[in-house]
């Protein structure tokens, strides 16, 4: 008989997919068990969308791209949901209003956790069943999607409550571990042709392949992010004042916005920084990687500092290459990044902790092919004007990443855990 | 010994201003009842506000204006409250941005309505002690500010359930009579000077007076509103695509919105009408008083009938000097128009069913004088570009409305329940 | 034998309608003298436009209203100067967008020159024809028409150089009389029946009709306009930092604008004000009355003053009743207000000097019908959201005002010559 | 004595720098012959600048870059020039707002020529000087940036002049060979590694370099640019109405915008397109180059097609290693793309025709620097969020352009004179 509270058997082991379906799914929700469905149905900018939204939308995601296509007898749980929860998909047909989101009032956070229950069942059974092996490709895509919102809930919910007057925090987070940061030294990469993207034989998003060869010139890369400590000096060198630091499309944002710090930083009365975080509003600690500056800042820091960004295929072949101490992640429960620790000569945070800014385009490899269908709207068509991030943050479950992985945002983007490290051409 | 659940001690009579006070907070949360936390934190544009926010705004009224200044020991209820819900008092200091206040999942609705039990049980403390008519006056505004709020409260929420593509009802609505409008018949008044404007003696806002002369030329006026079926006729006459019959700036709404019919219709495959009401969606009955329609668009159907509106001053003498009968009211539960009964040849629906657009501009009478201090901020400084309305609606409570009573929009309004009659200067 | 070069045959009276039609085409021409085609073709914003726009369009008046229905076998001059030169008569047809008048590069000036001409001879031969009688209403009407914008052309260029930071000066203006401004005093009337409107007879525009009966109470109306002098002291005493003397709409005007003096005032180092004319930059004259504040300045300014402005019923029964000393008009050269004459009892500079503003918006006096066609989008259509100011100004032809004179502008207007004097509520 | 009216001696050789610097300015003058100085004036959009703009920033750019720094004595030509004429240049100060560089009527025409003839004679002078050789690389950078002046007047005149309803005519064009498009086939280039950019010993932009090394998979080029035959079949098959061929962006952009065919094409009555020319309103001719499409048609051209864009790299070793044909430039008088000749197997129009939109972000070489100081602002600062562009235009000086020119434009951008080229990955 079907249990109606408990979609997931007990005793699924998480090594099956059926188990990680299950433990990913739970995993959000755990996310957004500390929540009102007030704080859920809330929408702080066009960029951000409500946690309710991320919940039914990554459940449509499985009903849409599964279901559909191979339960037997499919019906659409929701006849308006095909519409209300899809986000970009135009293959699939008509989008709600982006902009909108937050006037879904209907249906509740309670009818939004009966669909995911409807979903979650039928995709179980499907696992169990002959569709098994045909679907678990969309499944594994399902999951990372689903962890893919799960980072974006918090940084939405982060945006959300730092627009509040109270304050408001999240959780109590994890201890973070008392030390300084260790000094940048840099690691040295010689020149030639190196082979950068996925190989394939694991999951893996589109954009990450096909593998290519390119050639680098040689290039240093600094051993861990630029920290806040670091940035403050920037700040105090007159480093949001100085056009001469800034790409000028940066400059006409720094005017505009009145950008004098990183996202989330603020100055009191005594000239000291503060920072809001989803534990609270605490001191900034210099020892820690700067975290929620745009590519603009990220570039400026460079040019002042006498470096440059790395470009992804810099970045992937030193994280590949020479793979040191990684950062933290959404699990640690910090969901504020960390300091890195006393270091070998090997790069490290390099996974974890924040997302570094490249110097390159989010543009399609060589030979990319999206995957047919509404599917491929995944990645490829928002490759232009974006600039890629690599190595996952503190919000971005562990098993989510991996050094080929390529994220992108647009160049003003502040509110993702977003920082970066130096690099230069070798002399 | 307190009872916390109960602000308000059974027995009190609603005669009583304590009484009254009672029953005007109830009614509020009675209107809130059908109403979940999700739907009470929407805002659907910025013109309208969340049933929460109205909810705490209200009872700030409250404290910011009788506790703060009369209550012994007076202690804000909470720090940030005094922003976080004050509309637009700049005597009383900053105000939360008003397109934000749907980021306000904290404080929750909860706590709202312990906010409200907190300030009730102050405020019926004080009518109960030396202070009570120290306070009258500025707990009978409080209660009548409050009873605006009710009729927002119902106007903003049909805004936001009208955005939804599930066409939320908010409750079913009492049975209304099925009738067919009554012949429109002309009633005449002759020229002289009459007196407008509230005499005194009895609650009215500062707006409503000083009471003076005004002459007027022979004028006649309307027996009842202009309906659904005589707008209709307007429609397929070419209304909405004919210059002529427009002001300038209305037509550039026409243009720019793409305005063809009243707010909240919608045209069906089949060519015919329905609408969006609290009661759910249905079809356009044209015995109906037409509404939801803005100042343009009465001014151009008046124009196109060979007519105009009435000034504020014909109203509230036709209204004064012979009135008949009257309409529907929050109370009613129709919330929504009803058609006119049989008529007498005096003018029906005068108070009641819909706000009537005038030909008057929202403009202080000779002698007006705002009181004091930040209360006085109320009605005067909304002074200029808007239009003159008068009568209620079918969500106004009854004991609110009275034939002196301005109330006021933008000439583009559309989301009140506006409608309109017609008046004709006699030749 | 036609003459290309002289339109207008000398000899003509100016007491006649021929020689009149000379006279005010002639001298919109004069007005340009001083200027070049690029200063011409500029547009510094939607609500201003080029002179040699201004200088086609009344051509454009003529040619569409009166040679086209009167004139034997007439040809359009150009085919799409009915679009590029229609204003807003929707009843002609399309127009040319309004924000885009500066594109218009081709015709060029010398063109439009040409295009004048054309149009002065066939109305004078109509003129001198059987037409007469039949078009000396239009030809009456396009005559005003032009002297209107003769004042736009200066208003609108003193805008544009105003936007220039080579300070451009327009021309040297007459010398203006030194001498303080007299004491402002206030003249009484007394309550009573008046009738306020154009009693008929002579050229008045449609909206100044139909003369008809007011009641006013009794009132007090200042004997010149408010000063720069006076408005100073306003300034030194925070008045556009306190928002309890503000319009809600003006107060955010104020902070979006950063408003902290009339338009085209500069505070320089030292703390002292000058004011950029069509003369050129020169210090303000306390003694002389304020000019360019929007409807808001000069609410505020009437509030914090005790005061109020008068309606215009208010003021044309002062004008009418009581007239005193004028102003200055275009023809004395000065093109900036003057400082009123030591003074009788009666009010001085009702006419000329400064448009001023009223408190009563502007609406249809009651049996207020426009004419027939397309002419009569002329007035009615733009009666809604603007204030009514009344008496001319520096810049308005002396033979264009009188008493009864409605003219209108948004609240918010300030680059037309806009001053006002207070009224206030006999006790 | 100074001979005021020829700043340029006669018998100054075109290959010396004096003499190419004659050559340049002069050429300059020559495009604006045709052009009133009201024609001079005007700006379409914030995008586009006034031709007395361009006339007067290219002589502000000799006179700050090489004036100021160089002449003895030097005096600026006027004081307020510096901040009028200053385009982007933070390094020296403040800029009059872009938007309102239509504004200027002062100075006026005649006053900016006056202003160029000092400069020509003082840069003429120190070129003649002992200072020569010190400032032979800045005249050389001037002359360049004024060629690029060139190109930039004759295409925001093309939108100024297409937003006429007048279809005014710029010069009669010349006259263009009449053949039909060859065959478009593919040119296929092996892997490897391959050095791009310039290798230095004579003018180029700093962004042209450093020459490096990048590694090239095999692909394959087309021998010539899309057609607008083409391109109709884009059309007709629905290219405008299909999501699935578009990024994302661009489908916005689409929607938002009405994009139904590259800018300056219009559908007739009968179905057929014509095409705004420089040269007038005429046909589109299906054999020549597609023209003034952004980006984002470009992609979606080649994702229908089957096909990519080249990147720069692609593009670059295409155009060095077989170079077919070239187009036309601007001294060839057509200012518009010219049907390809029959052709080689080598790619033709690779230079001249229309810019080539490729799929390169413009991001800085490994190892850029721009030059010190404010003329490093040059190119540096606007490397992002922008796309490569090669091979110049029909409105490009033939001298002005080689292989390893970058230009760039946002991905929006239809109005300057861009084509695009396809390639392919070879399997």
């Amino acid at each position: 008989m079907e249990n109606l509270q408990e979609p997931f058997p007990s005793g699924q082991a998480s090594d099956t997919l059926a188990g990680r379906f299950h433990a990913v799914r739970e995993a959000t929700e755990a996310l957004c068990a500390p929540l009102s469905a007030e704080d859920c149905l809330a929408q702080s900018m066009t960029e951000a969308s409500p946690v309710k939204w991320h919940l039914a939308h990554t459940t449509w995601f499985f009903e849409t791209f599964i279901l559909e296509g191979h339960q037997p007898d499919f019906q659409p749980y929701g006849e308006q949901y095909r519409v209300l929860f899809n986000s970009y998909y135009n293959g699939i047909g008509e989008q709600h209003p982006r902009p909108q989101r937050s006037l879904l009032t209907r249906p509740s956070l309670d009818e939004v956790h009966a669909y995911r229950r409807h979903v979650d069942r039928a995709v179980t059974t499907l696992l169990d069943s002959d569709e098994a092996g045909e679907i678990a490709d969309l499944v594994e895509l399902g999951l990372n999607h689903e962890q893919q919102h799960q980072e974006l809930i918090l940084m939405d919910l982060k945006h959300l409550f730092s627009c509040s007057p109270l304050d408001p925090v999240y959780q109590t987070p994890a201890t973070a571990p008392e030390r300084t940061a260790p000094e940048q030294v840099w690691i040295d990469f010689a020149e030639g042709i190196r082979q950068i993207g996925h190989p394939g034989g694991a999951f893996h998003y589109d954009n990450e392949g096909p593998a290519h060869r390119v050639f680098l010139e040689p290039f240093r890369i600094a051993s861990r992010p630029v920290t806040c400590g670091e940035f403050l000096t920037f700040i105090a060198d007159g480093g949001y004042q100085r056009p001469e630091l800034w790409l000028e499309e940066g400059w006409a944002h720094v005017g505009r916005e009145g950008w004098e710090a990183p996202q989330y930083w603020r100055k009191d009365g005594d000239g000291s920084w503060t920072v809001f975080t989803l534990g609270g509003q605490r001191p900034v600690d210099p020892s820690e990687p700067v975290c929620h500056v745009s590519y603009f800042e990220a570039d400026a820091y460079a040019r002042w500092a006498g470096a440059r960004l790395p470009t992804e295929a810099e970045w992937e072949v030193a994280a590949r290459e020479c793979p040191g101490p990684q950062g933290a992640f959404q699990e640690d429960g910090h969901l504020h990044p960390v300091t890195a620790p006393e270091g070998s000569r090997a790069p490290a945070q390099m996974l974890g902790d924040v997302w570094e800014w490249t110097g390159s385009a989010y543009l399609p490899y060589p030979g990319y092919q999206p995957p047919e269908g509404a599917v491929g709207e995944y990645n490829g068509k928002f490759m232009v004007n974006q600039m890629v991030l690599r190595g996952g943050c503190c919000a971005t479950p562990r098993s989510h990443i991996r050094t080929t992985y390529r994220n992108f945002f647009p160049t003003d983007a502040r509110w993702p855990f977003t920082g970066f490290r130096l690099a230069r051409s070798a002399s």
